[in-house]
């Protein structure tokens, strides 16, 4: 486990790299059967006949293995801790799919009124293996400073 | 079920209302374990000492239950497909918390290079027992026109 990183130690335009991770169609069908169970995410006939032309990943599926990867390549003191962001999916995750993400770090932002903590804005982008991107997401984190002493 | 709704039917200020769904601690812990393991969304003892004072739901854990509940009370033709959207978590969903989804229509577009469809964007803001949202989503959803004949 890398160093654990408090706002001092962001800087913008710094990155993070996830490890790879690949998605299969029984992964795809169970998390969508849970949350969202509609034909394109259940079964390849029944997608062939839809806007996705075959089986696609519920984007909220995508979302979840992203926050993972996150987790995991984002050191960040406290956790990952988000208010919300912008959620783009230019694309879905197909069966079979190698996904990993990029984050950057875009905006830096002390509290006024909380010294001990901040904002950052970061761009998580999850790409598949023909370096596409299936999701953008622009989330604000809050990141503790690091503790006086 | 009720009957499918085209590009048509729908109108500025339309609302629908979901059912409701209780979230317990399992499911809670059980979604973290798999997607989101952070001490504040596995462990309401670890979670004490953190920013959430108190085991609390990963978003994606929120957003994911969101799905379900607006695929089960939005009926649109086509199924729910978005290209994504706006995603606020005012406040974390708890255990024991009972949720529902209000969606209003706000913007419908007919496309112009695409006759058969449109775009349509929704606010679905997820309610917890006491009336407080734990979720705000504003999606962009692609519509079907009815089919001539």
């Amino acid at each position: 486990m890398p160093q654990r990183l408090f706002l001092e130690d962001l800087a913008e335009g710094q990155r993070f790299v996830s490890a790879s991770r690949m998605v299969s169609a029984a992964e795809i069908t169970a998390f969508a059967a849970r949350y969202d169970p509609q034909p394109f995410h259940l079964d390849d006939a029944a997608a062939m006949g839809t806007l996705f032309a075959g089986l696609a990943a519920s984007g909220w599926h995508t979302a979840a293995l992203m926050m993972r990867m996150v987790i995991d390549s984002v050191p960040v003191a406290g956790g990952i801790v988000g208010s919300g962001g912008e959620l783009i999916w230019p694309r879905p995750t197909r069966p079979g799919d190698t996904l990993h993400v990029e984050t950057e770090v875009l905006e830096i932002t002390p509290s006024r009124s909380r010294p001990e903590r901040g904002m950052v804005v970061v761009r998580c982008i999850t790409l598949n293996q023909h370096g596409e991107a299936v999701q953008i997401f622009t989330p604000k984190l809050v990141v503790p400073r690091r503790p006086a002493g």
